[in-house]
């Protein structure tokens, strides 16, 4: 009776997106023990950057948290990949965020909680988690956020 | 006879403020077994952030350490809300600080000290701990400073 | 028996630089139970900053990877200085790369594969890693790249 979180995902009406290899010469995941971790995730689509730019310039608060859930669902995905089956997560631990922001950019918080909430809404409690949200002066191939994530799995 | 970091508080003439909630959807400690999660903090007194704006310019490097510490106090409220008696903390493990500067600012290890130096004077050789520094284009609150942690417990 | 790593060293030609206390009020290296945090490690040689400045402007990418190598060798370094034994690294489990880059830049996993390549060529199976590559406004001493990493050890 496995599969309490790919039940959530079909009653969202949302599908994880096919985990994508790194982009360079480091592995999307390591499976320590009781601990998940994941490289940063950038707002893939179809293996692309679908929101590339500046939060703050050519994108605005709304296109960079799309950006942020984005992220969330590629670190899902990379998660299942490693894992199999989701249901294993025991905790999202921590999320830590980086935005491509103009300098004096001061909503960072809004733009992760589109991360944030995704991840809520998906593994319920199991989701609440630490995070940070920094903003950055540039990111992997112009992508508007970068996240990583650590899980708790057994 | 439990207290010894709470009488080293008192010694220092130190009140750790109140340990405040999350800025967003996300929550400000993951208890995980023997290690404890927290959130990136801000320079926050009585809530809000205290010292805003980029090192370099509108803020100098004194005001800096004076952010980097706040962030540790506000470090350190959470660990208590997390564990109640901070005596349970076995070793500071990680700090990562992230300093709002102008490009090209380069003292970013003098401005961490601010908080690198009171969790030594608060929690002794169980607050030595590694640490990253490294400068952001824009925090959230347009705050001076924020800095995540990682501690060991029992 | 020892020396598996050690030997690949020398196969490689490789000499890790002296391990360096730190910049600041911290220490390089926390070893808990089977996990080992590494400080943020700049390019170091000598002990002094031997690539400074943003990647992107006076740095070419060659010039950012060869500062990523810097600081893969010096985060073995701390590594040996921490364990006597190199050997006992059992995997390496993340690295946190910060790249000192001009606004737009968009190279940053070029740039980190710099220290990505390094680890898998020393340490084998065992050096494939996690990571996550932003890019900063600023870093301390004005190096180009900063990294940080965490082993699992035995």
């Amino acid at each position: 009776m496995a599969g309490e979180i790919e039940a959530r995902l079909k009653a969202l009406d949302l599908a994880l997106p096919e985990a994508r290899g790194a982009l360079g010469s480091y592995i999307p995941f390591v499976h320590l023990n009781d601990q998940l971790y994941i490289a940063g995730q950038l707002p893939l689509v179809d293996g692309k950057v679908a929101i590339a730019g500046k939060i703050g310039a050519e994108l605005d608060l709304g296109r960079g948290q799309e950006a942020a859930r984005l992220c969330a669902l590629n670190i899902l995905a990379q998660a299942k990949a490693a894992l199999r089956d989701l249901d294993r997560i025991v905790q999202l631990v921590r999320l830590n965020g980086f935005i491509n922001a103009v300098p004096g950019f001061a909503d960072h918080p809004k733009v992760l909680n589109g991360a944030s909430d995704l991840m809520v809404e998906i593994l319920g409690n199991k989701g609440k988690h630490t995070r940070i949200a920094v903003g950055c002066a540039s990111l992997p191939l112009n992508a508007a956020v970068e996240i990583d994530a650590m899980f708790a799995v057994d």
